[in-house]
Order: C-alpha cells, then sequence, then structure tokens
C-alpha cells in the first residue's frame, strides 16, 4: 500500500506534532503562548533555563507549524498556532470508543453482579 | 513551581505517549489493532517489516502503555489500551480555542468584505 503524496505529507505533519509535543518544556511553552504571544527572555523566565535552551525548544516547535515567530519585531515574540494541534486531535478522535472501555468493562461487570444477586433468594432487609 | 509527584507521573505518561506516536509505523499498528488484536506475524505482515522490526515497535508502544500483550498465549496477542489515547487527547482539549483560528480569521474577512459590499452603491440585478 502506498500512500499518496497528500497523506505522505500529513503523516510528516503528524510525527513533527507529536513529537514536539513529548516535551514537558515544550508543552508548557505551548500553554504559556495560550495566554499570550511572549519574547523568549519572558518564555525563559519562569522556567529557570537558559535563553539558548528555550530557543532550541522554540525551534522544535516552529518546525512544527506549533507557533510563528514575528520576524521584524526586535523581539521575535511566538504565538500558538492552534492547527497542527487540531489535526494531532482529529487523529486521537478516531480511537475514542476505546478511552472509556475500562470504564465499559466496570459497568458490564457490575452488570453481571446485579444479575447474580437477584438470582440468588432476596434476603430479608428488615433488622 | 515543584510539580507534586502525581502530576510529575502525570507529565512522564505524556511524553511517553506523544513519543510512541511521533512514528507512522506505531501509529499504523494501532489502527490495525483498533480492529482487533494481533500476534506479531500477523502485524509485521501488512506493513512489509521484519518481525524483530515489529517487535521494537510493539515495545515502544508497550512501554507507553498504549498496548497491552498476551503473556500466556504462545503468539502472545497485542491489544490497544485507549486509556493514555484519552489523556493525551484531553491536554489537546486544552487548546480547542486556537484550533478553528483560522476559519475564524476567514469569517472576519468574509464579514468585512459583505460591509464594503454593502456600503457601495446597488448595482442593478435586472438583465
Amino acid at each position: 500500500m502506498q500512500p499518496r503524496g497528500n497523506e505522505l505529507a500529513a503523516q510528516g505533519r503528524l510525527d513533527a506534532t507529536f513529537a514536539a509535543l513529548a516535551d514537558p518544556t515544550r508543552r508548557a511553552i505551548l500553554a504559556r503562548l495560550a495566554t499570550g504571544q511572549a519574547s523568549v527572555t519572558e518564555l525563559a523566565e519562569p522556567f529557570d533555563m537558559t535563553q539558548p535552551a528555550i530557543s532550541k525548544h522554540l525551534k522544535v516547535l516552529e518546525r512544527a507549524g506549533l507557533i510563528a515567530r514575528d520576524r521584524d519585531a526586535q523581539r521575535r515574540p511566538s504565538r500558538l498556532v492552534g492547527r497542527p494541534l487540531a489535526e494531532a486531535s482529529e487523529w486521537l478522535e478516531r480511537y475514542r470508543e476505546f478511552w472509556g472501555s475500562s470504564f465499559q468493562r466496570l459497568d458490564a461487570v457490575l452488570d453481571e453482579l446485579k444479575t447474580a444477586r437477584k438470582a440468588r433468594p432476596a434476603v430479608s432487609r428488615k433488622r
């Protein structure tokens, strides 16, 4: 099975998005940018990281298309881009029926217990 | 800011889940397992990969908790576990307001065009 060109591109985007999200600092940077755009200096401070370390993470996020940076402004603020997150979410949604499976199994067990209880001779509930 | 123990564990699970999903073969294996459990032999065939290569991917998926393998059965079938996908989806959901931003921008442009059109002198629609 040979995937078509646009399918390959979509796969590549998902690869980059999931890889970028597989790091707690990068997820925290996105959480910060969800509250508004920020410069590298502003991002470095709360994370107690050097600016070069933050810049490396920003490059990964930018390559994945998860952030965009203003080329003109001197502080080059970063802002969140939601589209790749939407594509990742869309992929995960396909497995929604499996999300609750442990609860569904628990429900099945409880139903079975109820049936078993009804099948037994009734126990008096009077004191 | 020092994250608590259970927060750290949740972060680690997200790291592992997103890293495991950052590979097209592993995503395809999960898609196959969504249709039912499968042995390594059954998984290797459609992917045109060797069994050791598939086994490596299965190990990554198993460590991330995305699959479980039957230790007793000789063919050790793998099955999909949905819970980590639910946690990843929950994380992405927080950014839902950013997903549609490009469509929102398009809406704004269309509204502007409509307003501009109304402001112009009406053109006769008769032939």
